[in-house]
């Protein structure tokens, strides 16, 4: 059946009784490509029949269908001619696991972070109609994407439309972790409701049939509360001016097919709540969906990852935050919706009462810890990079301007692979490093993440520890200075060139250091340990001996610690040239990270060629 | 009256019947002040009985009250010990129109920016809970503040918690601007309901009375949709498992003290919802609550500005963009409850339809414009440079990663004066110009505004532009270039210094020039226009005759135009020195503008001694 379905729209010419036959194909080719590619696995797996639905309904790319986030999108690109090269899903140069753009003229969002596509949708429809344009708009929202109040935000400001959007909530009862919050107990009470046919229709009827006979019913209605609160459910929504349908079974597609067909001929914003089970169809994933959320390659017969027995800095920051909590009652562990991506869940369950789970909402995260150390308590939230990116504004305004005592655990800083653009952390150096009373580190290897968190927890003000996605260097195992704020600690001190190394980029530095070694030369490797404050007095000694400084971080280069040194060395007067390796002014698309290093020219090679194009002379 | 109260608490003292004449003493020394030293009047006068009736159940500093935003806490202020140095509001070395913990121990959360009440009070409650503590905590929003999506997720959040946390919704039917939105529209249905006495339990007994009697409700039931849902304002919270009591008259001193007294006692999050009008008291400001939001010093008598007058950046984009619009009907403009603030009122009488305010929402903003982008329209985003920082994650990933077409007209960036640390936008230029895509400018005066608001629309790709708060400059009205992507201007040309200034600092550049002449040298003054991309060449030429290139801009050092500048000429080598003059490392709080410059280090005199101590030999 999936053989028939070359392009967009083709899906049309299947009767309708055979779609469940697609779904089965699909979803084996699902699990197929991404226990060898990796990727996410369940949520995909969730909205298999969802996405034909919509296919069905709707025409692409004249319609444009958002997907939030956008990890759930493989079915719709199997569906729109991209299932001859499905195996090339998220490597370098194949597709990507998120909607491109540049891939196919059906994906009309490049999606990557969570929350945003009824704002992406909102803005669709409005052009659409001032274009006079008559397209369809549908932005598909998980319920986990719902808990970021961006999402909110949209929905507010939908709610004065008089035009069609369509709003599809894909409420798989989860977020990354289990899903948590006011909202997701809400939708446990909706989805429970019975499914979607004519309820609402028939208690309307019977209301309308008995308009003044019910003395409650003329009590609510003086009270000026709509009528419609006494029986549809959903008011959540349609208080807010959006109408709701559902819940609808997100595995019958032809109750979904009907159901859009409606929402499609309303006026205003519509909200089509359709209940999906995450990792449907592949037992492992049922039972495991926070693992199989975005999975490593798998043992397709029992869900087992292939690459097990490698240690993360994720594994690190998680045994050091049990220890941490054990040693000090006041720290506490926050994370947006990242229990496991982060690694507390050891933290979790040793400590419940001192563990905070927002959702998937950064800003308040990070605004509830400036809450948290305010009343006294350490608090240590965890996050990835590009996620953080959300909450810049609560770091430097609720935390930073306040001086509070806050840390940030950021985890996948630098590039990430196979997720590429949207989730490779390249900004956090900078970012951060902009913000007065803000200290920020990275560790060069998997004891000093074990150090930089104790000394954090030690410390005052607001702290950050970026790390790097992936296996923990066990590298330089004999170097283990105490960790003091603003000092570096010297590798290997030679002359002539300085390597002053950042967090993942030490050990390139001893790579680069190597290679150099052979051409004669004796370069200094330092790790830096802190970008701010870096250590200038370090800096300022070398220049004695030293004639090139070459800076090395997995950042980008503006703002960046490169930046910053050659700032520091340019106005101080140094008698050293800076040479800057750092991530261009460009976003790196999804490939291995090594790939991804390689092309942002941040291999030892790559760099211990450039070093000696530009050796003083 | 007002003279009893010395300190926090001694408002306890006073009977309840004489508070009625308490808040109007407040409000009478409100407007006498604002007038004078200006400040957020409207906001103040409709809070007064509000926080009279907070004070006189919680006791303080031990119960922790928090303002969202803020700026309506004069009452706050006045109650808490601080009448006697009510008249230094906003002035340097004076009280702080924001709560500010360094001022009292009754403030206890130093805001500014919109919607984090809620999370920073969780926090507080979470750590309260854990230390085994039992003072109560109180955020108070408004209704604009609660269009943010931060709130949402931090009520969603909130909905956890099993112990008290009080939020009181202080909705006076308006946003900094009118306010917008589902949420907007579902309050005004509640605002209109019979004010919160009794109702709730008469109907809830009534319905407990005949539990199985009638049809409807046990429809409802079998649904599991919660029978609370039949007869209960407030659904909406409700719904999210926040206990909602309102809505309550917010000039009615006693009945929200009767509201707050149940609300202490309840178990859980409570939301009392407390109706106010913004200005009361003030006809001026009941009339016009926007222009009396944030007013100037005006006359007390009728209202009016004392500075009328002066023509600032702000009206010279308000006056652009309606000339835009006219010239082409592609251009939209979005704004996040700023319509008067960002100047675009105009153009939303011009063209309704294309115009759109989001309510407080700068997320949504960012990337609904990104949206109408991808729909074929130029959406100009108009928004303070600090409330920009809530979208920093939506201009990277939405519309620098897509190189849309958005454009960002940042207004009161640098210093802002009398609203202190949370207000001043000195971050933009580092935080815009680390994003691929981004093209970054600020104009010298008020002509180039207008220019590069024109190159903008005609460009591509992402373009922000930043410009100051207050008078637009008309100096140099004869140097006006075509604005050319990447290209500076020279205002004179010399030798040995070059003074290398971005946006408001030309003008700065141009008295230090003057200032050094009358030393005898010869200084070359450059009008940057573009920090990014900055003007390499001209800089390469430059030096050749210059030995000193000093850069000036009211933004961050760290990652700023200087050392972006100084890392260049570190890297290429010229044979020049470089000196930064930026904003140092520090927060800078409520002063005049002026002086702020002066406390950074950014005014001509300070730059010219600057200047001096650091010539080449």
């Amino acid at each position: 059946m999936l053989e028939k379905i070359k392009k967009a729209n083709d899906i049309k010419k299947i009767p309708v009784e055979n779609l469940p036959q697609l779904a089965k194909e699909i979803r084996r080719q699902l699990i197929e490509t991404v226990s060898r590619t990796g990727g996410h696995l369940a949520s995909n797996l969730g909205a298999v029949e969802l996405t034909i639905a919509l296919h069905y309904v709707y025409t692409l790319p004249r319609d444009k269908i958002i997907w939030d986030v956008g990890h759930q999108s493989y079915t719709h690109k199997i569906l729109t001619g991209r299932h001859d090269v499905f195996d090339t899903l998220r490597q370098e140069g194949g597709i990507s696991g998120f909607p491109r753009r540049s891939e196919s003229t059906c994906d009309v969002w490049d999606s990557g972070h969570s929350s945003s596509s009824i704002s992406a949708g909102l803005g669709y429809v409005r052009a659409r109609d001032l274009n006079h344009e008559n397209y369809h708009v549908v932005s598909v929202i998980g319920d986990g994407a719902l808990t970021g109040g961006m999402a909110y935000e949209a929905l507010n400001n939908a709610a004065q439309l008089k035009t069609n959007f369509v709003i599809v909530l894909n409420d798989n009862n989860m977020s990354i972790s289990k899903n948590v919050g006011g909202m997701h107990n809400y939708l446990a009470q909706l989805r429970t409701s019975p499914y979607y046919v004519d309820l609402k229709e028939n208690v309307k009827e019977r209301l309308e049939k008995k308009p003044g006979g019910d003395e409650l019913v003329m009590r609510i209605r003086r009270t000026k509360n709509s009528i419609k609160q006494l029986v549809i459910p959903g008011m959540f929504f349609e208080d807010m001016g959006i109408t709701y349908l559902g819940p609808v079974d997100g595995h019958n597609i032809r109750a979904m097919i009907e159901a859009f067909r409606t929402a499609e001929r309303m006026k205003g914003p519509v909200l089509v709540h359709v209940v999906t089970q995450k990792g449907r169809g592949y037992q492992p994933a049922v039972h495991h969906p926070e693992r199989f959320h975005g999975a490593s390659p798998f043992d397709l017969r029992n869900g087992v990852p292939l690459d097990n027995g490698v240690t993360t800095y994720t594994d690190i920051f998680s045994t050091v935050m049990v220890k941490m909590g054990d040693r000090n009652p006041k720290v506490c562990a926050v994370t947006a919706a990242m229990e496991e991506g982060t690694g507390l869940k050891r933290f979790a369950n040793h400590f419940p009462d001192r563990f905070f789970d927002t959702g998937i909402a950064e800003e308040h995260a990070v605004t509830f810890a400036a809450g948290l150390a305010l009343g006294g308590r350490i608090p240590i939230v965890a996050v990835y990079s590009a996620f953080l990116q959300r909450a810049y504004d609560q770091i430097l305004d609720d935390v930073c301007l306040q001086n509070l005592h806050v840390i940030l655990c950021v985890d996948r800083a630098g590039f990430v692979g196979p997720d590429g653009a949207t989730h490779n952390g390249c900004f956090d150096l900078s970012y951060l490093s902009m913000m007065p009373n803000m200290t920020v580190m990275a560790p060069k290897n998997k004891w000093e993440l074990s150090d930089m968190v104790k000394f954090a927890v030690d410390s005052d003000g607001p702290v950050a520890i970026r790390y790097p996605k992936g296996a923990a260097w066990d590298g330089l195992s004999d170097h283990r200075e105490p960790v003091e704020k603003g000092r570096a600690e010297v590798i290997s001190r030679g002359h002539g060139i300085a390597l002053l190394a950042i967090g993942s980029m030490v050990q390139t530095a001893c790579a680069v250091a190597d290679s150099l070694r052979k051409d004669g030369f004796d370069p200094t490797v330092v790790n830096m340990r802190f970008v701010k404050p870096f250590d200038e007095e370090l800096l300022r000694e070398l220049s004695g001996d030293h004639d090139l400084f070459v800076t090395l971080e997995e950042n980008v280069r503006t703002g960046g610690f490169g930046e910053q040194v050659a700032a520091f060395v340019c106005e101080e007067q140094l008698p050293v040239r800076v040479r800057i390796e750092a991530v261009p002014d460009i976003f790196i698309h999804h490939a291995t990270v090594a790939r991804q290093r390689e092309k942002a020219g941040l291999d030892p090679e790559t760099i211990a060629q450039d070093i000696r194009e530009h050796l003083p002379a």
